[in-house]
């Protein structure tokens, strides 16, 4: 490919009642909002220098929209374009000023039907790393990366492996060497896109990055003493695969983000992926504790970038159900 | 009450291999080996001046001694023994040198037929605070407390305030008020006795001191490495009663053994009982986790201290289940 | 001695702009302000069910009011004031309403000349620990300790020790086995009153505890995104002695607050002080740092209890001199 | 340029004594010994997949290797060879087998006559990521960074951004714009490379990356409990560069090794260097922090690529003291 993804670089969800969703990632998770009207809350980290890398869109119905990533160059939109249109993909342009604080866009569905959007632009925003006094709650500090449920796991990873560009840092296989679940990098972190198979393509979360393993015990702690207890629904654990302290959370309309602190450097070309088996009970949580069925039953939809309307999704091709041997 | 008992200082448990057990207890937790014979194991935290906080003793037959507190002086062994005999109590002396490295020693039963131990002298030890290079695993520093289900928990209430001299920090209690948990304190934290409505008497667990929220992070993180990922029951969250950050395990026979840290002061004769209702949500993890059944059903039997067998148990007198309303 | 005191438990210390004061106390520091009039903030702890363990008073007058201590008993208060009376030394009786939120109070000044306050009543207030939504800064959580420069350091050793009934759990000591510091205790931790050799009497500073390490470290990021870098003399560091986790800081007026995390349990009566030798490296910082010269030149004054007065200061009797071999 | 060179990834150092070295690097801060000879040891963080990324050599004669900088392809290194050789800089092959565990090399002379090394392959060595239990002292993960001193920053900032393909995350400016020091990167995080103006070239430092910031904090313990307190040259701190948790060792030959973590991610393009000013006092500790005169003074001579012996060095172009407004 000629074209170069820098990394994921935001999400823009629909979501029921923005105050709602307000003080959950505002007051509770520490996100900053950079802007907002009454239609969106436009969020970021405290140590991005854009404009935002969440964007909660007042809507009757819930959804994901394209999943946006930055990449190096204007031109590279228009090689992605061309790409995308050799393989019979769909695309479509969302000109300068039709997406405020972003410049132009390149919408697609990728081979799993799965939304993607491409800009290079995003207007900036104060970077707040060295301004303590303002961390609050979780002390999120960047969108880290995407995780989707797709039918067939393998035809995404080639895809996204040999033409879009990516790396793979981890994957899960099972006996007989199919491909179950895959963590993919361009960014030189564990990755920016991981898919596990399911009934998709869905959303399964959006991870974003803390400073320390210590912000997210006191998220915990924060979420309860505000009653977003039952926000918590997984975690905080280890995960084997990636080795990220981890906590699942599900916001007030459903959608699940992952609080997420310390991976590793896959900047290196002769890294060895790491194979992990589906049964090995240490992949999931490196402590042993079961996953609840919600987080491997409940995803959430994507909007198609013509209609926005839920995207048609298709039956998983290897089996779906939650291993029974993790204990 | 005219004697003075200082804390909880240890306990002593049979175990069906030393080895097995060493390998948990000293190259997992990373508790200090004081001494062995081939039929002990004496174990201390890094902080303690003393011996030993935890025996370990070679049995095929599993079950825990008299958990041992410590006094002021040695004439408070005699006024407790009065004290007992007085209430009809079971007694029994142990005279300096019949146990290991503790002196003169008290064992009694007390009004839940639990088996406890006082004493005054214990021989010292190099005590390893400043030695941390030595620390591994979960950096154990101190014996904390002990927590026992006990059948009527307000007769072991009332025996330990009224008789004992203990001060209650904080309490559970059904609709109707009766207490169907205390945790009590002869020490200035939360607790270093705590009863539990449940069959019993029977042990629940023993808890130690670690010196930080990270040092249990770690210690998961090194369980798992070890292979010892099936020891984590529970854990790690946030209490909501004590406020301590907590990890359960159990041990390569079955105890439970609590790492904790976090509690809070509780010098001030003013301090009021903190009430927390049976179906509060937050009282058994502050972050709304379910505790698993095992936890709620699965104890460890008391020896009687003339006998060595089990300590016959009564069913609890308040409803014993596990809360279903706990999310 | 047949009275019993609990704890340090406030201090109350002219400031000349409450506005000045509260913004480094509140804002950077993270105190929840009680109450406040044109004249005064109350400030407590997180932890702390009482009404403030900090007093801020307006006064264009800088100085340090009697320490307080909490005593188990309004009794304890008589027997404190015959006593010190027994002593040949001056006492004085507030009557309860004459401070704010406080009972009944004795003031004396003690062999060393200084003020201290003895009460057992203050009001109550909402105990903070689970609002973790709250937590600012360092995250106080509750006053721990005082510490004074004093000329004859054996003179006030022996004092509090048999006259008063605290016991020791740490000392310095010179070449020829003169006390030259020491660190005093009610309460079960390191120390309520720590003494060093100096001009005096002087405070040198207050300690307040902190949840764990990392509120340390943020509290010293927040402080220097506020603009209060100036305010960090000394640390972050470990004590040897003591052990605690460290930080110096001075507060608008000058006055010395430290902030501190890890001492350790002092409830055995068995437990041996530990000394030190005045030239161990390890003995103020454990790590080898060198403290800065105003670290030991600068105190801050006692106020008189009858005039109000700055209380006269003698010399110190042992070298009093920062010692040069301190790396 | 076409040559893709992927990040800093090793650095070999002469030492007079490899068991005082192994003491310190291995028992004390915890690096992994992949293998030894009576010549050398080889060192690796838990994190590095590879043989290595430092080298300890038997030297009577102190000083620093060419750098080693791991590039994506074996014809990488022939673009750099035509590419040096072209700028008249010298170049040296060493061949595959010539030095242990490392492909094809090559050594060259930059700008600032500073040895450089390039090389592609490897050995791999198992990666102990998730081998928690053997974590000790700083649980060093991978090397992050070397810093040099150079006489002029500017010739060596124009070589590595415009030639080499560098990156520059922060940079700090005189008065009159002339660039001061500098952090320029490859991988995606805030430096491989450093250059701060002084006497040059010579090692300032090499940097390496822990988990979190405790690990920092336990390993100053360690270093103290290990007798290393005076290896401790400066900190902990925060860097408001880099805004890193840091720490400065000096190990048994006077070499420099920092401790660091908590930089952030620079993947994007679009991302503007950060300008301090020289006399911000917040540019070297956020928290105001002095450093040592040794700091900014003592430096490690490097080695010609030929012969072995001490690179001269030039005097400092700008005003090389340390600047004295820094608090």
């Amino acid at each position: 490919m000629d074209f170069n993804i820098i990394r994921i670089a935001r999400a823009v969800i629909n979501v029921s009642d923005l105050n709602r969703s307000r003080d959950f990632y505002v007051n509770a998770l520490g996100f900053v909002e950079t802007e907002s009207d009454d239609q969106h809350i436009y969020l970021r980290g405290l140590e991005e220098h854009t404009h935002h890398s969440l964007v909660l869109k007042k809507s009757d119905k819930l959804g994901v929209h394209a999943l946006g990533y930055k990449v190096a160059k204007e031109e590279d939109l228009d090689k992605l374009a061309a790409f995308f249109e050799s393989k019979g993909l769909k695309t479509k342009w969302l000109e300068e000023g039709s997406q405020h604080a972003v410049g132009r866009a390149l919408h697609v569905h990728d081979v799993s039907g799965m939304p993607l959007e491409f800009f290079c632009k995003m207007d900036g925003a104060e970077r707040l790393l060295q301004r303590y006094d303002l961390y609050r709650g979780a002390r999120i500090q960047r969108i880290d990366h995407v995780n989707c449920a797709v039918p067939d796991v393998e035809k995404a990873y080639d895809f996204f492996i040999n033409e879009l560009g990516f790396a793979c840092s981890e994957y899960t296989a099972t006996e007989d060497d199919r491909i179950w679940a895959a963590w993919l990098h361009r960014k030189q972190g564990v990755h920016d896109q991981a898919f596990m198979n399911g009934e998709g393509p869905r959303l399964h979360h959006i991870g974003f990055w803390l400073p320390d393993p210590l912000a997210l015990i006191h998220c915990c702690d924060v979420l309860a003493s505000l009653g977003y207890g039952d926000s918590i629904e997984r975690g905080p654990g280890r995960h084997g695969l990636s080795n990220a302290f981890f906590l699942y959370l599900r916001d007030p309309d459903g959608y699940r983000i992952e609080l997420y602190n310390g991976d590793y450097l896959t900047s290196d070309p002769d890294f060895k992926p790491i194979r992990w088996d589906l049964d090995d009970p240490r992949r999931q949580t490196f402590w042993g504790h079961k996953a609840p069925d919600s987080w491997f039953n409940e995803t959430s939809p994507f909007l198609d970038i013509d209609t926005g309307e839920e995207i048609t999704v298709s039956e998983a091709k290897l089996a779906k159900i939650k291993p029974e041997f993790i204990i």
